[in-house]
């Protein structure tokens, strides 16, 4: 038949019962089969909400809700699928089973469960084995006369490292049927990554070529603490994309199958994305000796930069802020994320500076401090710290007899700066944004609770390398919004005389490529070593990693632009024999 | 046949494969069955550490080491039951399947694979099944013509929760090969938890009764950050406890089977433990309107006081820290803390206390300060912050017209502490015990980078009503350590004049009971008015600790003595619509 098919990638806060309500009836109106992505009905990930009684009344009242709506509506020409949970409910209104399915809603008719998502995926940030019990049955659809062949995200990923390839189970299943196949559909909670959507895109024609028919994908938009979700919903018609919607924004898109002109002759390909190290994604060109970190192109450049300044302002709305606040440095990385956050403001929000030199700042950091916020035109604050510093510095001598030098006399510095910091944040009400980059939380340059503070880290995935890519992508899209000076000058912490990050670690064109192997290639000395690094340079890397996992472990959430962040899917424990990695 | 079993709970650090390597070499020489816990061979629990190809390598090089000595042992009368892992690795030793097992270790024979666990728990801080293949089979092992049947730890509590129960599984498979079982043998890696000695004797006592044979347990002893193991290990004879490890101590007990006695004529009554609910034991006593906490036994009172010293010395000691540093007030918390780590300390160790009053603090907090020091044989340090405090209001006044009061009056006090207390710390090489409490924590009454800093946290699962209890027993068994006149006067933050907790939270005799419903009950605010609670006291509680997330998820490691508690098993994403829960 000649079906239209609805694309919403929506955007809702977590449990947002009541605006979700209210955009289902304003969207369910259109003929045609209206597509929602995964988990719909509540948002994603949940965690442990799932398991809350108050969750769980307030969602069953709204789906029943929604079920009373339907079913009282005049019959009509439109369908919709929408993700959501079912709960099989204790006597007490505790959950016994959980299930992440599709439901179908009809005019007239309801709503009812159609498909419960059978690669439920746990690894890294996913823990969806926890909470639900996957599904056993494909599920074809009816609707308009045409056959649709139903999956939750997880569902098309499938490879060496699951027990089960649903696409696989489905394709069996549908020709033994002598089902044809108008679409497969697919509704996705699928976080945004850095050069992801190539993958995505790839995978799906191979599907659609496999099943010969389009592959419709609708994923979720949302920044779910440090979870981006980016949308990009498309459809795939053979090798040709027939729609793409836009990244990190609510969107709708329509399509009708009389438009597809896609070509159905190749072969799919399929490439085993999902063993431990595919899942993680590792970015290392292997071409060179030593390895390099393989560079971002401009697109991603300018992906990574969206998503940035989406996840900020996504947690900065969540949380209620309309302000932040960002200590500079005069260095890279606080001027990068400068730029970010005031290259995302919204009508009504504002960003302010605050630049807190000590007696080891040099003057070229004011100056590019302030040239910096000239060319932002942001407000920058001088808030010197000499005599603070001084102040403490006196204090420990008349109380203590142990001397006041080295890491005492650099960490109280950045300390003090996180207390002003904090101290100013109070009295306006200003989000404080973290400046730390990857490589620093990786080898613990960074001192605790002092330059490690924030509510949320934008450049916490990105290596210092990546920082500066970043940098040159804005300058070249923004008319050089930083100034060079800042991003031709040798990264220094600045807590003592003359101080250069490159004093206690190798460059960080060895050093980004060597953490890379190290995170996502669960690389240890001896696959480092055969990537042409020098031993002691590992040896030291490594060392630096491991003793600074407790300082990982108490920093704040990181908006993960990569398969692989420190974040809520790094799970490594603190204490242990370190002689295991070295 | 007159077999005489060995149980050895093992004291480890993850990953120490040299060490593993001596204690089993010399373990294993006398005549009989030696038993070892869940994963003796690894530690647990390991996290992502199972996937990193430098932790693989060296474990199967260490297997391997410890096959070949077994095999090139003389043929003797002993064997050995160890936990391990097993890897089904890819060509570039990454791993495709992973499992939880049970090794045989024979002299003059070698190592063997014997058993898989069946049960792998993936709820709150354990995700085995995000690194592990359960097992399908049962296992009867043959040891000098007797059958034991084998499980691992979680094995043993199937329940309605679970899909499956092995216990059940391997009775049925028992009789119908109709073996006459010696014993059943369960190797565990169980986390202490206050009153959770009782449920695993009870337990035992019904499978013990269930299969009429004995029930040997042997749990592994460690604290891993927050997760403590205790050991206690034990056999159960039908309805008598015949042995009994210490807890919180490497120990080995044998018996003989000829020695045992139990009655086996009782049936077996199996409680559901494994609700959603019932794996989060909690704590409430609801015969009171309003509800109020159960209250702990003076020997769940010592079991805590035993696993709070023991976890912060295995923190010390496994991060190389020799001194402690804690922040005195004056108040319950931080007294309790330090009597805590006096209590703790070991040969070579030591403590220092720094009392930092600011204009708010009593003269009466610097007396009981004093005076808790000189009972505890502590140097104090007065390190007032009067000073600093007026210097950077001063400064901030000249540089910022907004007012500089209230909440930003007060942090600044907190983050001083804070910024002080690391600096000292840098100076000593001293580790910082935190001293939030868990109802502090639950309604987000601290300042971030202020009073909540610290390596790791002692109290933070003990609701301020279970600080005082603790505090009553150690004064009642180590004569008044702590001034009563610190126990019985009103909390406050002194951070301004006059300030009690009482003026913005609810009593602790309500608040704490409130909490345990809404952490542990799963209540939302319909189910904490039925216990009892008035529904505006709820509501504010509700929206504290709803909107105090952020700080939570940017905390120290959490000593863990209950079944939940705010750490690495508490997942709550920090946006969210609040709604859903008032």
């Amino acid at each position: 038949m000649n079906t239209t098919l609805h694309l919403h990638q929506t955007h809702h806060t977590l449990a947002d019962f009541e605006g979700i309500f209210a955009s289902t009836v304003e969207l369910l109106k259109t003929d045609g089969l209206h597509l929602f992505p995964e988990l719909y009905l509540t948002g994603y990930p949940l965690q442990d909400l799932v398991l809350q009684r108050a969750f769980i009344d307030k969602y069953l009242t709204f789906v029943n809700k929604l079920d009373h709506w339907a079913k009282n509506l005049p019959k009509a020409s439109w369908g919709a699928l929408v993700g959501g949970l079912t709960y099989d409910v204790e006597a007490d209104s505790l959950p016994k089973k959980i299930k992440n399915v599709i439901f179908e809603i009809a005019p007239g008719v309801g709503m009812r469960a159609l498909y419960t998502k059978r690669l439920l995926p746990n690894y890294d940030i996913f823990d969806e084995q926890k909470y639900f019990t996957p599904g056993s049955e494909n599920a074809f659809y009816e609707f308009n006369g045409d056959t649709f062949a139903l999956q939750i995200c997880e569902d098309m990923w499938a490879s060496s490292f699951h027990e089960l390839d649903p696409c696989k189970l489905m394709l069996e299943d549908a020709q033994k049927k002598n089902l044809k196949l108008k679409a497969i559909i697919n509704l996705s909670a699928s976080p945004f990554e850095a050069a992801k959507k190539n993958k995505r895109f790839e995978r799906a024609k191979n599907i659609s070529l496999l099943f010969g028919c389009p592959f419709v994908y609708v994923n979720r938009v949302g920044g779910e603490d440090e979870i981006l979700f980016d949308g990009t919903s498309f459809v795939m018609d053979g090798n040709h994309l027939a729609l793409e919607l836009v990244s990190f924004k609510a969107a709708n898109g329509s399509f009708n199958f009389q438009e597809l002109k896609g070509q159905y002759s190749e072969t799919p390909i399929f490439r085993e994305e999902n063993t431990w190290e595919g899942l993680f994604s590792p970015r290392i060109d292997l071409k060179s000796k030593p390895a390099v970190l393989k560079t971002w192109t401009q697109s991603e450049c300018a992906d990574v930069l969206a998503g940035l300044q989406f996840g900020l302002q996504e947690y900065a709305q969540k949380s209620g802020f309309k302000k932040f606040l960002v200590a500079l440095s005069g260095g890279m990385d606080s001027a990068l994320v400068l730029a970010i956050v005031k290259l995302s403001l919204k009508p009504g929000q504002s960003v302010e500076a605050i630049y807190m030199p000590s007696i080891h700042s040099a003057t070229l950091s004011t100056e590019l401090s302030e040239l910096l916020c000239k060319n932002l035109n942001i407000p920058l604050t001088y808030f010197p710290i000499k005599f603070l510093h001084s102040t403490v510095k006196n204090a420990f001598k008349q109380t203590f007899t142990e001397p006041f030098e080295g890491l005492v006399d650099e960490n109280v510095q950045s300390r003090l700066r996180g207390m002003l910091l904090y101290t100013r944040s109070n009295q306006t009400g200003a989000m404080v944004i973290n400046t730390s980059n990857k490589s620093e939380l990786a080898v613990g340059y960074s001192t605790q609770y002092g330059d490690s503070v924030g509510a949320i880290s934008v450049l916490g995935d990105l290596y210092k390398t990546e920082v500066y890519q970043l940098s040159n992508h804005i300058n070249q899209h923004f008319n050089d919004l930083i100034p060079v000076g800042i991003i031709h000058r040798g990264p220094s912490a600045e807590l003592r005389d003359n101080q250069l990050d490159q004093d206690s670690l190798p460059p960080y064109e060895r050093l980004d490529p060597m953490l890379e192997g190290i995170l996502s290639y669960q690389m240890g000395k001896k696959q480092l070593i055969n990537l042409g690094f020098i031993e002691e340079e590992v040896t030291r890397v490594l060392n630096l990693y491991l003793k600074s996992e407790y300082k990982r472990s108490q920093f704040c959430p990181i908006l993960k632009i990569k398969a692989k962040s420190f974040g809520f899917g790094y799970r490594i424990p603190i204490s242990k024999n370190l002689n295991y990695h070295l």
